[in-house]
């Protein structure tokens, strides 16, 4: 493997003296824009960043120019609209189950894919295994903020149904992964619901409230109660748990939000020459707000609750995407994200 | 009752020979700037577009110039957090359930609230009863598409937990009244989930959709399958049917995407004198679509599936949002709407 040159502090992946850093896995072959841009991302990744990376795809030379960067042999591909399940069952030598595997196998010390979320979860889980006590994985998006770190939305997609206890452990590992990659000391924790009184919402919400409330509290965080859909952007709380049907669809909510409002600035501005002008004027504080809102900015979604790192990044990821997602995944492993994980699910296993 | 002078074309409530036209009872202290704003919606509802209109509400005088409206009298208040059920079963004078009671009492055409949500639901349902065959009133709030007619959302917030029966039923009323409403001939109607497959969602959904594509289809829509939370502003379907407490989610949803997009494009403008200019440029343009998303020009969310028609105003309702209410109300009461769901829901009853 090539030695990183250009290595920025505090990222270090080859201090002296220090053990061997492990790559991160990139699946090669997963997203909409595969094999090019997450192959150039991998590579920057490296390159810009000293963060070594192992890529996982076809190995006959058909992934272009790496770089250098080794290459995991992997002869089969998921596409993004392959039944999850099926898919990990059948395609054994997929770029994406080659990628777990080089996590389980200590190959890696994470993966990172672009390509069919219930297929990235399904071969983390059934590769990987689960954290000891947890019961079910869940994914964590990171909501951009108008001002500070971003709010967490756990779960985001992973269960379509769940129960209340799932939800407390959602709670503690989304609080323990707030502190781990922002920073935050004692993460406020709340429930997604439909108002604010510990009375409003569904059996499940109602339940976790009382779960979350009872017995003197969590150590990890603070439990701040309900929340609304029209919290999530306000980076009033560090995370909002719900169950994986209503977080996915806030989140895909809150993405159609922004490509209307999008449609809408462009069309305003093409109303006229006059208009058009005034664009221009207003293009650089715009790029501003546009990059901190850009779900590519934010290095993708972390997968809680497998034995190991797991990065889900969005499907029309670009290199820039791909690095910053690779760029969470190395920190993350190096921070010992799983066992803080574990730990929070488990105090004092 | 004075005698209404402008009436717009269409419109008119008391056309030559036609039998006289219920007023609309309108809730006065319903709503964050009760009862001032509704009185004034509610008189410029009646002297701009003809519309009759009863206010109901302190019989003192405390409501200021009703311009000749008359009053029913309500000696009570239901607040803002008052718990629904409870408020309903105890405050049996209060402008909201007299509101119900006019409809009830063939007083009324029509109710009109800006007030508490869950009591103005629970005043229709105890006072008016439900439609012959409807298992559960459902929330019907129109979200603006950037061209045609808005989708409606069914159910935005009546029922928190759903059977997947319940459901089609809330598919059948939403039709029904995009029909009623914007004149939509045969609308499409879709399911909001996780995915487009139909293997996709939680429990209730595919069962739901189990439901809507057997038997041959249902003869007042088409049905088009799931969408998802990006899907809700395109305008591509006319109806959205999920549970109250997905629906709620995702329309507090867009309202915190709208207000953190008006924040950006504030502060954008106010960088510095030059994008305070280009601001100014596109201000009018804007404003046309500002005013497009704005939920006062929808005219608020109607209450599907109880025996008469009740429209559930904003909370921060203008005077602007109550004109549109009341018209909304008073043309789906003039229109037959309560017998149109009542048919969508028992074809040939």
């Amino acid at each position: 493997m090539p030695v990183a040159e250009a290595v920025e502090p505090g990222n270090s992946p080859e201090s002296k003296g220090a053990p061997a850093v492990l790559p991160v896995a990139v699946d090669a072959m997963g997203g909409d824009f595969a094999p090019a841009e997450i192959v150039a991302g991998a590579r920057r990744a490296f390159e810009e960043l000293g963060i070594p990376v192992v890529l996982v795809g076809p190995g006959d030379g058909s992934l272009g120019d790496t770089g250098g960067l080794e290459v995991i042999a992997a002869s089969e591909v998921i596409e993004m609209d392959d039944d999850p399940a099926k898919s990990v069952r059948n395609k054994k030598d997929s770029s994406l189950v080659r990628a777990a595997e080089a996590v389980r196998d200590g190959r890696a010390s994470a993966m990172v894919s672009a390509g069919n979320t219930g297929a990235a979860m399904a071969s983390a889980l059934l590769r990987m295994g689960r954290l000891r006590g947890v019961m079910r994985p869940a994914i964590a998006t990171p909501l951009p903020a108008l001002s500070g770190a971003p709010t967490l939305l756990v779960d985001a997609g992973a269960n379509a149904e769940c129960q209340p206890e799932w939800l407390v452990q959602f709670a503690q590992m989304g609080a323990a992964f707030a502190t781990a990659r922002y920073g935050t000391a004692r993460p406020k924790v709340a429930l997604l619901s439909i108002g604010e009184e510990a009375s409003k919402g569904n059996g499940l919400v109602k339940a976790t409230h009382e779960l979350l409330t009872g017995g003197g509290g969590e150590p990890g965080f603070e439990f701040v109660g309900n929340v609304e859909g029209r919290d999530l952007l306000t980076g009033d709380v560090d995370v909002v748990v719900t169950d994986g049907f209503t977080g996915n669809v806030a989140l895909k909510t809150l993405e159609g939000a922004l490509r209307a409002f999008m449609t809408i600035l462009g069309k305003v501005f093409a109303t006229s020459e006059e208009t058009k002008a005034a664009g221009d004027v207003l293009a650089p504080s715009l790029l501003e707000y546009a990059l901190r809102l850009d779900p590519e900015e934010t290095g993708g979604a972390m997968l809680l609750g497998v034995d190991g790192v797991c990065v889900i990044s969005h499907g029309s990821s670009s290199a820039r995407a791909i690095v910053n997602a690779v760029r969470v995944a190395h920190d993350s492993a190096a921070g010992g994200l799983s066992q803080r994980l574990g730990d929070a699910v488990s105090p004092g296993a």
